[in-house]
């Protein structure tokens, strides 16, 4: 075989390459699809096919490399988004609630605290509060993630001025924002532009920090920005782009998991749209170039989801296309006018109550004075589940393994099956020390 | 680079070999895990770990290299094993209820009658009746699975003197030695070795037929044969060893499936472990040799099963250990001493019955004359699943994807994602013409 074959041959299949630069990422981007196990991406599949039509391969689809087991470090087997997240970004198994720490409570250095100690620019994006536990076990050390104004607080570092992340973008004012401590002002006091309003996204420079709601960010579902991950992403991109070093972005689609924990099936797939999205823009993106690794994986599965109910052979995902706005939305509309209850349910779900609901939903609607909006989303919910054979088996967490998806160089390190330790380890070895001034 | 070197990197990393026998496999060996999603493999991996000792991957871990999506010839998203077994077997996606014909009812080439065409050995390997749907995907032609001896009739061929399989090893003698019907005597006309007894495994020749059940076989959890599949895999091997012409074998790990339907985790994990034990049988014969591809996936997942429950973060796999029969004859142990209730139910679960499933389990059990086997094992299976927090959404299937394993010459192919009739499609292009005399 010739040279060039050879070269190409083994760039094509091992990843090997002829030149150092290409052999190794020079940027990398994780992206976190909290609570997303593999259930929610076969959901998302048949909820953008066609009722009646052809199924079509997704993004998730085109990218997975494998897949990871999320124990946490007891014998509970059912993690918790901080040890997960944890063991992510630092490669290191701890225990449920601890926020970068081991069971010891030792500091672990994280892929992003890493990378920043050797030049790179270190950035998060997420649509929880920033100092939420999957961000925060990349930049903060605590024995809880309850703490979260603690956390808050070590993002601008253990000295007060160095903080982890170059950029932030997601939620969060309640805790950057406090009558004890104005964390925005210290942060702009550092050179950090600080945004508020998803239109300065367009004028995005780094340093920056963008918090866009006091806590998470608006749900996607019903929201003037149901794209507001993959908008924030492309922000973050340019920007990083517009500086000369090499960079690592976390970028975490949270609400997935809290439409689980919610056991909303509308919520979860507008949210994974909103993913989706992002991980095709990231995917172009990596495509241009020859030096940005993408990874991708879940933290766990939430809700126990299950594509099928009641011994009925059927998902009829497709149908919640239909749903238009959050079921706690619909439940406030129903409280208002409960006298239009059919067309309500009709106009936002695309569902017609049956002769069994409809007694149900008038009983919880019949004191106009009393009605329980929270109790009402639950049987919006449950209307939904039933009409679509979705089944939940749990508020909290699954045990279920969660897929890899990679694409770039050195994705192939991503295949098979693996610890979800060992993606974070993975991960911080491709970190490449960077020379002063590049 | 040595040319050495650059073989051994192109072999290790590009399954591209120097020579041409290396490059395409000889023998096929294709496992189908009956129902095996996500969840099963995860469960059996905490399952075979101490309970508060240390996780260890498994055969499935090990031999991870994709997914695969399932979903039927019709709108309903969830498959059956007829459709999903007629996909993996023949590259063509069909109708719920389908064996061997598209939606047309026209006929479909599958991966043992490709193989028997082209010279090859064939054989099948199964826990259930030897036509049940999955097996008979590959051997026979019917518009419905449940024609149980038009299949059994089939499996000799549309002449009746010429079988596509040359070994089938399973259960089925109600279906093959009938009144109107001694198939057996059929097979044996035609020089087909017959077996009933598992120990006439030793002397297995091809072509044979070995029925060791009138259905399908004892239940792996209980059983004085707890590893059958595996057993009657490591005969077949050493039989095929025996002749000279290359072979395609398909095993079915059938009974995960149905342990499934009945929403028995203890059930699934004795099945699951008698599958791991013939993975890890096949893998072995694999790596001793560089002539034989062996592909393992699941058809769907069943149950809808999770790993956790009631938002506790917690799945007890470990403690099914303790579980020693099938909760049916825990039930019937319950039924014959009722006063032993305690002592039977902590002897062959491990478990301590609860204040609140006591008096349950009491009431009943207060008639014996009229105490109902089936709804006790029901409670037995409660009692399980709340001790170990496993949750179940339905009887039938899930839309869930399931999960690829490969390993040998041309393993690479099955990387990634892709749709469950691709799966067969790459199998029966990987056969080769066998020239006539080999």
């Amino acid at each position: 075989m010739k040279k060039s074959v050879i070269q190409a041959l083994l760039l094509a299949c091992c990843g090997i390459a002829a030149t150092a630069s290409a052999r190794q990422p020079q940027n990398i981007i994780f992206l976190i699809g909290d609570g997303m196990g593999p259930a929610y991406t076969t959901a998302y599949r048949y909820y953008m096919a066609e009722e009646t039509g052809d199924v079509s391969p997704t993004i998730f689809d085109d990218l997975l490399t494998g897949m990871a087991g999320t124990y946490p470090d007891d014998d509970t087997r059912v993690t918790d988004s901080a040890a997960s997240a944890t063991a992510l970004a630092t490669g290191r198994k701890t225990y449920n609630g601890a926020i970068g720490i081991d069971r010891d409570h030792r500091h672990l250095p994280s892929l992003l605290s890493e990378a920043k100690s050797r030049g790179y620019t270190t950035g998060i994006v997420v649509t929880s509060q920033i100092n939420h536990a999957t961000p925060a076990s990349f930049l903060a050390h605590n024995e809880s993630r309850r703490n979260y104004d603690a956390i808050a607080d070590d993002y601008l570092g253990e000295d007060g001025r160095s903080p982890v992340a170059d950029l932030l973008l997601g939620g969060g004012t309640s805790y950057f924002i406090r009558p004890d401590n104005n964390l925005v002002k210290v942060f702009q006091q550092q050179g950090y532009q600080y945004l508020n309003q998803y239109q300065g996204l367009k004028q995005l420079t780094i340093p920056a920090l963008g918090l866009f709601a006091p806590k998470g960010l608006a749900p996607a579902l019903g929201s003037d920005h149901p794209h507001r991950l993959a908008n924030m992403t492309a922000a973050a991109l340019k920007a990083l782009d517009q500086q000369a070093k090499p960079y690592v972005l976390m970028i975490e689609a949270s609400q997935i998991d809290w439409c689980g924990h919610a056991n909303d099936i509308a919520c979860a797939m507008a949210e994974m749209d909103d993913f989706a999205h992002t991980m095709k823009l990231v995917k172009e993106y990596v495509d241009t170039r020859e030096d940005t690794l993408m990874v991708a994986t879940a933290d766990h599965s939430t809700g126990g989801l299950t594509l099928g109910k009641h011994g009925v052979y059927q998902w009829k995902g497709s149908a919640l296309k239909k749903v238009s706005v959050m079921p706690e939305q619909i439940a406030q509309l129903l409280k208002e006018s409960p006298e239009d209850l059919e067309n309500i349910v009709q106009t936002h779900t695309g569902l017609t109550l049956t002769a069994v609901q409809r007694p149900i939903f008038l009983q919880a609607l019949k004191d106009p004075d009393d009605t329980n909006v929270e109790q009402l989303a639950q049987l919006v919910k449950h209307l939904i589940d039933e009409a679509t054979y979705t089944g939940w088996t749990t508020s909290g967490h699954d045990a279920i393994d969660v897929q890899i998806f990679a694409h770039g160089p050195q994705a192939e390190q991503f295949r098979g099956f693996m610890d979800n330790t060992q993606i974070g380890k993975k991960l911080i070895s491709l970190l490449q020390p960077i020379p002063a001034g590049s």
